[in-house]
């Protein structure tokens, strides 16, 4: 039986599973994971796991497998993989959160057939309608914070509000902030600007009382320049920032690049001021962002890209990872039972 | 009486206006505008205009001032500005083009005041339901189209499909390619991907053959990375996206200018790479791209930033003077009535 921080790790899920799960293990155990109590147990095919721990060591010693047959495949429809997949080392992974084997599952396999089974498995945290994916974002001074990126196309006001609650409670978790702010994106910052569910949202923030620090409308520019620290979207808006800033970054990259190789003096350039241009890199290397949460269930999941790396597997772990050790599920019951309390207020008070 | 091209100009709109506005007519003209038969009818305070013309002698040769007492505030809402604003400075720019004075107005006035009044002037062109606002964005290669940026908070499938034919007649105008591709933006590329409106313009798309070259979904890193020319959307999701790519440009562009002025290494590296970096910042300077034009109307009206500069105040006289030159309107006008049949044929088929 292993002992620590137990993170339930889906190892064939990804495009180059099983490979870069278990390098992205090792590689947090010699980074971010040195010190840290972390467990893993290792669901996948047992041969092709164990040949891999020949050459993880670190991971080979913290690490528990248990077998499975099935892989839940990249391309596989939600309904598909909820079907069929049972027994899966995706299926198997979450099942270990809901047992109370492990703090948290993480995987790099299919996100709708991931986020299916969660749900399934897991069900919904009381008081919360629709989970959320919350992604870690780059910004001036730091990181933030953006819900939803993906999960919920269309989302009414109630959803909105809990979505802050999820945001700042995970904020809290990551960044230890004691209370980080809250901005609703919206496509200007005067009151009559906004669709109507984005509106409703708004009033609520404001006259529900619960302890949010709500700063009110945030735009698209916020999001980097670092206006605040959680910022509240439905997941067809949250997607589509997320991927124009991810294409944006690339863009302007590989002019950048362009620029310094386009000549030898450009090169020269790169070289003597190395040091600068790796921090630069780094704090732009979507690698170093890897890792968005699924809020809102009973128990964490963590899903990282598909098609990343063991440095960016490693991150998505150190999110986990953040996540197992906090008080996030907790600190969510908390505000969540404060948000319904004020509501029951508001709706007392409609009443008399 | 003028003769040439003549672009119908609010003076007294804009941040820095009357002075960046008459300064921008005259690098447009020492620029882009040199070899064109571009002409300026100057609508604002007949004093102000007289004093700022002494310094721009080209603008001075070409332009008509019409004097108005009135000047919209850039913060008035646009209701207050319809009923207080007749003979505005504003007002009159448009009802030029309304009465066949001028082709095209141009203002870098309160956004929601010049649509409001665009739409009640100018009225919209039969068969469009709601105008549009599309911008250029930079991209890998060249520039693309997006709309809407802002016009429009809630669209349906119909609207979708008419910003289409408005945004290729547009992309066709400006940059001359004969059967410019088209994209719907979408937080996926799979058919079951997307909201009930994105799925039902996409379908009519698909259905409705009218001669558009359409490419299908594409997501929110093709905008920059140059999958298609038109990339149609709501004026929410459009208006995000944009503001989300400027921040995003604007966060790293700081980065790069950190790590490069970081030491005296990278000041000399700049330096000597001068022509490449500055090739690099006209790639990705909002000025470069400043011009927004209100489409589906009677008439053409662009839309600077209220905060550009001289630089920028050009650009957006160069997009009104290149849809000015163009058969824009009649483009699509041509293109409206292909939809039109198209939609018919669909509905007898369904009839039989």
């Amino acid at each position: 039986m292993l002992e620590g921080v137990i993170i339930s790790v889906d190892v064939m899920g990804g495009d180059d599973a099983p490979g870069i799960v278990i390098a992205g293990c090792e590689r947090f155990l010699k980074t971010d994971g040195k010190s840290r109590a972390a467990r893993f147990l290792l669901h996948g095919d047992q041969a092709a796991i164990e040949k891999l721990l020949k050459k993880a060591p670190l991971t080979k010693a913290r690490s528990e497998i248990v077998h499975s047959d099935k892989a839940v495949a990249m391309d596989e429809k939600p309904g598909q993989a909820l079907r069929r997949g049972k027994g899966s080392s995706m299926w198997n992974s979450i099942a270990a959160v809901k047992a109370g084997e492990a703090r948290v599952a993480i995987s790099a396999g299919n996100t709708g057939a991931l986020m299916a089974m969660s749900k399934l498995q897991l069900r919904m945290k009381e008081g919360v309608q629709r989970p959320a994916i919350a992604g870690v974002w780059p910004r001036a001074g730091g990181q933030c914070i953006v819900l939803d990126i993906g999960a919920n196309i269309d989302c009414d006001e109630t959803q909105l509000t809990e979505f802050a609650v999820l945001g700042e409670a995970y904020y809290r978790a990551l960044y230890k902030k004691s209370s980080p702010s809250v901005g609703l994106l919206n496509v200007g910052t005067e009151e009559e600007k906004g669709t109507a569910t984005i509106k409703a949202a708004h009033k609520r923030f404001q006259e529900l009382d619960f302890g949010l620090n709500y700063a009110g409308y945030v735009e698209g520019n916020d999001i980097s320049t670092g206006t605040v620290d959680v910022i509240v979207t439905d997941g067809f808006t949250g997607n589509i920032a997320l991927k124009t800033a991810e294409g944006t970054g690339r863009f302007i990259g590989d002019l950048v690049k362009n620029a310094l190789d386009g000549n030898v003096f450009g090169k020269l350039a790169k070289l003597i001021n190395a040091v600068a241009f790796s921090r630069l890199k780094a704090r732009i290397d979507p690698r170093n962002f890897n890792g968005g949460a699924f809020l809102g269930l009973n128990g964490v999941v963590v899903k990282s890209h598909g098609g990343t790396d063991a440095k960016g597997y490693a991150n998505a772990i150190n999110v986990a990872m953040s996540l197992a050790e906090s008080d996030f599920n907790a600190e969510i019951e908390k505000t969540l039972t404060r948000l319904h309390d004020a509501e029951l207020d508001i709706e007392s008070a409609a009443e008399v």
